[in-house]
């Protein structure tokens, strides 16, 4: 039968590797170069050859780039350039270089995509997700990170309904944000976190419901979507500070070991702290490191070991850590506080107090705000 | 009317102090000494004074320690007597020397009791009953520790309905575990993790199933109830190693902040990883320094990041790991893995390669034994 | 220590029975009069019989039947009045005319309360809390309904907790509908079902977030709470038809089956149908029986026998229904269909096809309406 | 490259229709004819054609029936031949005389294959499920029902994951047990109730866990697996009676609601009760007319309409309906209720009595057994 002409979407798709594309091989699982498209092409789900053909597709793309899907619930057509990374990345091999390369991709086809989809492992997706969420200022089109569990080369996979999703949401809905799209669910990026290695259902955003469903239907939460209140001109900030860590506290922790931590040349800080923020408040040598490193210059964001949860200040051993210098990271996950902490710290033109007063403002969503807050108890009688 | 005797069970309370026994002063929560007791005594649901008084309870047991619940459901009278630690903790102030002290009690009280609750803040409860769980050798009576979201004094609170069921457990069953209890459901201890600073429900056992749920009625999954297979006698072994850590791979992270966290006095880490275990298998240097690290003789634990998912060696990424050294964690909670490294480090007897092989052995349930894997698969046809 | 007056607000409980008063005679639950609020005056938790004296408060309450809380969170004393009914019933044998009693005693005591507690059974909670929405028009306080899985009289249960929360929200929120308080949360009565019988967590609304969370802190979920748009006067509609079924499809059901079940003086079902609101299209004797129906002028209501979902026209099989004259019951629980069946049907000066335009609406929260369907498709680009 | 023969295993798939493979047509869904096994065969994931033709699979097999799956992770593959029914039904329209087809045919069918995997839509699939388990006595393989929410043919749909694990469980794996397999999970046919229509998750199985789950890997519960303890004759019983119903209870039933529903030929009846099996006991001439259908010789059956949950007898409420002569029919999903009650009503050679014997024990694993309550409160001390 004949095909016509649809309305097309325009997709970019950045294949910087992962599971999704991975096969066995010495019985581990690694990268294959130059796979995945052939891949797709075979995949008539994923590819629709015919009307790639009929409508003269690859008389303006690259033939070897680009697939389109069969025709959308939504009377269109995906059409989808697959730009692979070489190597292609293992995510725990993963860098803040690769972070910039990513971001000055998306910068580049900024204007020429409606949407950008980005393969990426599982394994460090969400700190990669909250890494764009940071570099990407004024973004006007959604970025769609996915991967899998389980390569789309083997038999059973969570590969194909990832990829599908993705490149559904990425090109038919103006959800201007770093999202990530798993296991039938679109989160914010900056909000999720692994959470389990063995189930498809991957990942969680702790403290904001998901920003889509797609279920039998896909329904997006309009009412939670990021809106940037600006129409100024997308631009990627790629510089990432890398003298920055994570420290989770534990009961014991040595004195020996914080301050080794906290030596030079390190910059900045996510203390993983107890339920709402809590540290010892009985470890004066504790704390004295702590005060130290804030008057070095070093600044340090409060974080919960909880997966759900909020620093705030109401037990005597929250209010210690306040009183050394620490921000309050209110419910950002450790993922999201590192890297909006690499992003501020790598800001030339800040002093340290604008970087801590940066580090306090919901940026991207990250956090909650402080009306948040106060709407949940103001409307009481 | 009269109130004839009843069977009783024994019960000894450990109050070492926590959010359950808090007050507001100056607008921060803190603990106050000897209010406790006083506060339960008022309250008919956690004891019957008329009991007491009739039956003469007070002729044997000191007044001011005790008290009594009315009959329970299985015809019993719970009999427990509070042992208020002085000063009251705050969780987040506990240390491996609190845990010491309360091992230390209850191998004192051992033979006078059915059971014994820990009260205890639920900050670092999920690490204070993973250190129990390893110090107690030979357990054949419960030990369950439990606290509260919100104060007992509070109007609504979780403190009266987790001390009521932790204490008809500890009563009522034979369950020769370190377990804690709370909002509802008993979780061996070592298997816990506080995933929730601002619900009820705190806490969760990602990768086992809770070992009784407390709903209209207490129902034990006695399958999952750990048997030591021994009758030995119980021995309580409190030295703990505090040259340990933990330290959570992100991307970016510098070789010199992991050799900075390595350096000696360091003995032993956990390393959190991510997802079935992977760290960059393309950064030589950083390799280098644990490879370095394993030689000087410091244990390194791998465990995973994600909440639930048990390491496992199927990427390249996760093989580097095996092989400069670091010992599969397979599914510990990193709280579950620290303690048992401090444990271990701590025996006086052993040499290295013991350490790493005990390391390596299920000790208390704290970790999915090779039998059982193998179980999973075997029965197919 | 002087008790200073507080704020106070007025709440009015009617105690219908149900188990949270319950006693076991004969090894068998039962209601037992007069017993409820003697049992609450010895629970400090529910009752501060010291405020109540040195503020005279049983100068102008009666004594034997006020009981006042303990300070709130809120600052506020809420005092409540426990109107008993006699006799106590459970819900079992709760009828239409008990509906109509609550109605009217809510009706009568409207002006002199701020908010309404209504102790019920569970059986049928869900059932009278769908009908009172339905009979209370221009609502402007809150009506709680609550109840408990065990008893209040005996050593863990779920009485206390839920009548102090329900006490709470009466009196302190404003939230103008017909509540079902349960298990930390609020819901709209009009939308919850029983879904166990075996757990604390015993209700829950499957198409509709709770209104409210009621964890650490009580968190009001002002969007979802319903406004009736309108400053009109409260009124209490206590007339229901009876003459209204419940009749549940099933693979072999027989016309006969249908026939008699349809029979004069049948005057209004609600069929629970498959999936999205499916019947078998294949069987004219069964359609032709239900074409009859409504040409005798038996309005019948399509609701599906799924816990979740919403009844829509898109299978062959679900437009059958709608051409024999069923009403689409778009996602109303089974309990909330029935009740606004018997409402509707119950009015005079109404015709047929009025009563079937009414049915039809929205009219208290407790269907989906147009709108909002349309809300989730029409953003997309 | 070629392909070495591999071992195979033999699985029939019967396809009576559903959404699985429907079309729109008129913008309503629809099945259609002869349409599935085309669309299949040019789905690489769920048929290897290379494989088929190297192998001359279809020298023995009926070309234009036949597939089979790539090579799984069990290194089997999966040979499996359509049955279509014709006409194809939409499961809205299946009757008891279907379920006996059905029945018939894999009787027919039962030494040719390792298992059987039957495509149903989901609307029916727990009534055919529960049905086909008590038709099939002593089974000694798999048959799975699976189908999908979203056709097959459409882009995001669920079809082609639920086939594929049907597939791989019935071919793979000896669970002698009629199931239902669908986004993931395996539950027991007997035990599934359909509880969402607009969700992929569209079952659950409220009062038992799945039997697998086939995440990342498929882990099979064997400890929850049926076994029947029996080495006789596989033999399909499938006269079913079809005087039965489905009477739900609600506040305000007439009397002569009732009396009609119980009339004659009516031959027994489920009651959807409330709670733990509740009904009025303030009723007398309801009570009255349950008495008379038990005296007539009418079989009625007490279920709860709650999804979760066991009817017991611990409320008067409840003891008034076993004293007029309803069965306990505990845990038993109304569609299980339903299709024991049918199935016991045909036996020809039992009487009354016996049928209600037969009716109070667990015959496919579709209610709690005796002993396993007895288990859960024996232990404890």
């Amino acid at each position: 039968p004949e095909v016509s002409p649809s309305v097309e979407a325009r997709v970019l798709v950045i294949n910087t590797g992962g599971t999704i594309g991975m096969t066995y091989q010495d019985n581990v699982l690694r990268p294959e170069a130059n796979a995945f498209v052939k891949a797709l092409r075979k995949l008539p789900i994923l590819h629709d050859e015919q009307y790639a053909e009929q409508t003269g597709l690859y008389d303006f793309c690259p033939q070897e780039q680009t697939l389109v899907l069969p025709l959308s619930k939504q009377n269109k057509r995906v059409v989808y350039t697959v730009l692979e990374y070489s190597p292609l990345l293992d995510s725990s091999n993963m860098t803040t270089d690769d972070w910039a390369k990513i971001g000055k991709d998306v910068e580049r086809h900024y204007e020429k995509y409606d949407g950008f989809v980005i393969l990426h492992g599982t394994d460090t997706m969400a700190y990669t997700a909250s890494a764009l969420s940071f570099m990407c200022e004024h973004l006007g089109k959604p970025i769609v990170l996915t991967g899998s569990q389980v390569p789309i080369f083997e038999l059973r996979n969570d590969g194909r309904d990832n990829l599908l999703g993705a490149l559904l949401i990425a090109g038919q809905f103006v959800i201007p944000e770093v999202c990530l799209y798993f296991h039938n669910k679109l989160y914010r990026g900056n909000r999720v976190t692994k959470v389990d290695s063995g189930s498809f259902n991957a990942f969680c955003s702790p403290n904001l419901p998901p920003l889509a469903n797609a279920e039998v239907d896909i329904k997006i939460n309009w009412d939670t979507v990021w809106r940037a209140n600006s129409t100024m001109k997308f631009q990627v900030h790629t510089e990432m500070n890398r003298k920055v860590g994570l420290l989770r506290l534990f009961p014991g922790i040595t004195t020996e070991t914080v301050k080794a931590f906290l030596q030079p040349p390190m910059e900045g800080i996510v203390l993983e702290t107890y339920g709402s923020g809590n540290a010892p408040n009985n470890r004066a040598d504790l704390l004295e490191e702590l005060r130290k490193a804030t008057e070095r210059g070093v600044i340090m964001v409060n974080c919960t070991q909880c997966l759900r949860g909020t620093v705030t200040v109401s037990y005597a051993t929250g209010q210690a850590l306040s009183d050394v210098g620490l921000i309050a990271g209110r419910d950002m996950t450790p993922e999201a506080a590192l890297s909006k902490l690499s992003h501020v710290l790598a800001m030339r033109d800040l002093n340290t107090e604008d970087k801590r007063k940066m580090l306090s403002k919901n940026l991207r969503g990250e956090m909650i705000a402080d009306f948040e807050g106060a709407k949940l108890s103001l409307r009481d009688s």
